[in-house]
């Protein structure tokens, strides 16, 4: 009898009759033997809908009430799983985070998960009950409820894993699995059976938006098997484990793509220690994420800076920046925001020479201008036009043979 | 420098924009120099949408599970009303009603509050703040959510009122006061500026939806006014409060009405001890609310019995009924889902006889049958055809010259 938690997406929970089909689900893996706790994130649209609702009451809303807002979302879905569980005939208890022990540091809207203290949920457990946790949140030192940012369910479920030692972590979505390309993108994209911990975490991070990238982080940290599948089919998804064996590692495994993009370049930056600092001290103040920094080789003590954010964040960005610019006596700043990333990723690539070079005569042969580059031991990434990374991974899924075999 | 409790209801908080005015309203008793601690209801329909969501997975959703889906609502209201002061300029704080102390027995869906800890509440008024608490819930000993039942956001306010030592609590809601009357079925119905508890109470208890009976009992025992008033007005309100004059006592104060009234008679019971206790007991494990009890006389040890309950409960109540009808061995059961019930209220009925004569004579003039009859010492009750309540409730506010004077 294995312990497994299964986490279902908010596509997976969007109304009622999918909440049923979900409980159907569970109950079988019941039946099978299994023990299940089961992370849910909140149904469809309701987080956005949430969001739109405190912006419409506040043109900045607090981050600590958006927080205890967008919590609820999780509670109302896991409370309807609950409901329908039982009225299968299955004993099932829903919990908050903060009932499932689920602890968390203080940054609101971005928290992190400091430690799980399960206890309810073990007693839950030994009752014979399924335990149906609301995911994305947690509780803080000061009983405040925090959140744990966008995709953060996943989080709550690797990391219950984690705390109960369970046997595996399951993340039901809509889509089957990991591929090798986006399939809307590329048609002859291929399911992967299975795929190194890195390998996923540079996918995540890099534009597949699959899986929460801390999330897998976690799990590779705790050697948490993770299988992602469909929870609209009964196919196989694909398993996130440690142990690939080295020949299914020696090549490019998949290729992720970005249209979020937006990038800054500030002209004429005297270079001196510390500059950096005085530029991305007050972005990071200002909640503004930055992706990709890339800094000219400096000619007589004068460089340019570019760095990368999300599009929704360019306009804050520059609002940080131009007093910073004017400030620090730079020439000026510029933006484009209309940029895409796309990143081929392959633990093979850390031991073989090539790849970059490869990469970059398949995006030269497309006639694809490279606006930026940046690298990993196991992925490389270039920042294009964003009308042009459709064009780019379809010929590099091809030029690298991602259609073939496993 | 007075500490004040306010309450809003659904309907003055259905909407961002109702919120952001609640806000104002908030604010602008802040700037009087009041302390002031805000209960939330759910922002309009949320809490019907969520009970339609439970019974759309499931035919009896769990009660544990229902009350933590539909604590939620309160969360939504008071969160989003901690945002909109902020963005005023105030500082503010929501809390849940665990956060706020709320402490419940595990009566789920009809929790009763066994203490307030107000720690946290008295801990952000300290820091300048204003304290918004979702109402309508608390956390029982178990460490679960449980509500309070509809309308449970007033016994929050008047709880949290009577666990600060507020110096007055008031009911904001759609209405701005009390009615001698339903003003949508009499014209000419007064508003009230005053009125004492046990009158307020019996009209609660009635059919006046203005304000939970459970929160005029529990503001009479520990002796805190309440200010029931309109939120989309300025007009002064009631005033419920234990000083009334004698001479405003001696009369008809008010009349309420209910329209929610379904009676059942099970036919020939034999009448012996215990009788009451096999009937009524399964009602009450059903959780159907018994209303009205009326025996007839004995005849040769054999008697009708007939009680009231919701009209939506009836189908449960013969559900449970008819096979104890069979089992003590009565003649049968009938039902009427027809009926309405109209009560004459006044403190001054406790030591004026004549008051129940005028009554009856009043609706036999208007040719309207009486079904039931109940009393209390301030209070007579008629049970009718839900047809001519509208009728019976004009002719008796004319009669008892309620439309005059205070």
């Amino acid at each position: 009898m294995a312990l497994i938690v299964q986490k279902y997406g908010g596509s997976s929970l969007a109304d009622a009759a999918k909440i049923r089909d979900v409980a159907r689900r569970i109950a079988s893996a019941e039946e099978r033997g299994d023990k299940v706790v089961v992370v849910t994130s909140a149904m469809g649209e309701t987080t956005d809908g949430l969001i739109s609702l405190a912006y419409q009451v506040s043109d900045r809303p607090d981050e600590r009430e958006l927080d205890s807002l967008l919590s609820t979302g999780e509670i109302v879905s896991s409370t309807l799983l609950a409901m329908a569980l039982k009225s299968l005939g299955y004993e099932a208890i829903s919990l908050s985070g903060a009932q499932a022990g689920i602890r968390t540091d203080t940054a609101h809207s971005r928290a992190r998960i400091r430690g799980v203290v399960p206890d309810r949920v073990i007693k839950e457990l030994e009752a014979g009950k399924i335990v149906i946790v609301a995911g994305f949140q947690g509780l803080t030192e000061e009983k405040d409820i925090a959140t744990l940012g966008r995709g953060g369910s996943d989080i709550t479920a690797v990391a219950l894993a984690a705390g109960l030692g369970a046997e595996r972590c399951e993340i039901y979505t809509d889509v089957d699995g990991i591929y090798t390309a986006d399939p809307h993108l590329v048609p002859e994209a291929r399911k992967l059976d299975q795929i190194g911990y890195e390998e996923m975490m540079e996918l995540a991070c890099y534009g597949a938006r699959v899986m929460h990238p801390r999330a897998v982080e976690l799990s590779e940290l705790y050697g948490i098997p993770i299988l992602v599948a469909s929870s609209f089919s009964e196919k196989p998804g694909t398993l996130v484990h440690g142990g690939i064996a080295m020949e299914v590692r020696n090549k490019v495994r998949g290729i992720a793509q970005d249209l979020n993009v937006a990038k800054v370049t500030i002209l004429g930056v005297p270079d001196r220690p510390g500059i950096a600092t005085t530029i991305f001290e007050p972005l990071a103040r200002a909640n503004v994420n930055v992706d990709t920094i890339v800094q000219n080789a400096s000619v007589e003590r004068i460089t340019d800076l570019t760095f990368t954010v999300a599009k929704s964040d360019l306009d804050k960005a520059i609002a940080v920046v131009e007093p910073v610019v004017e400030a620090i006596g730079a020439r000026g700043c510029v933006s484009d925001a209309n940029l895409g990333k796309m990143s081929i990723v392959g633990a093979g690539m850390q031991s073989t020479p090539g790849y970059a070079s490869r990469m970059f005569r398949v995006l030269y042969d497309q006639g694809i201008n490279i606006e930026l580059i940046t690298t990993s031991e196991i992925r490389i990434t270039c920042i294009i036009d964003e009308a042009r990374v459709g064009d780019a991974v379809r010929a590099l899924h091809h030029a690298f043979d991602l259609g073939k075999g496993n």
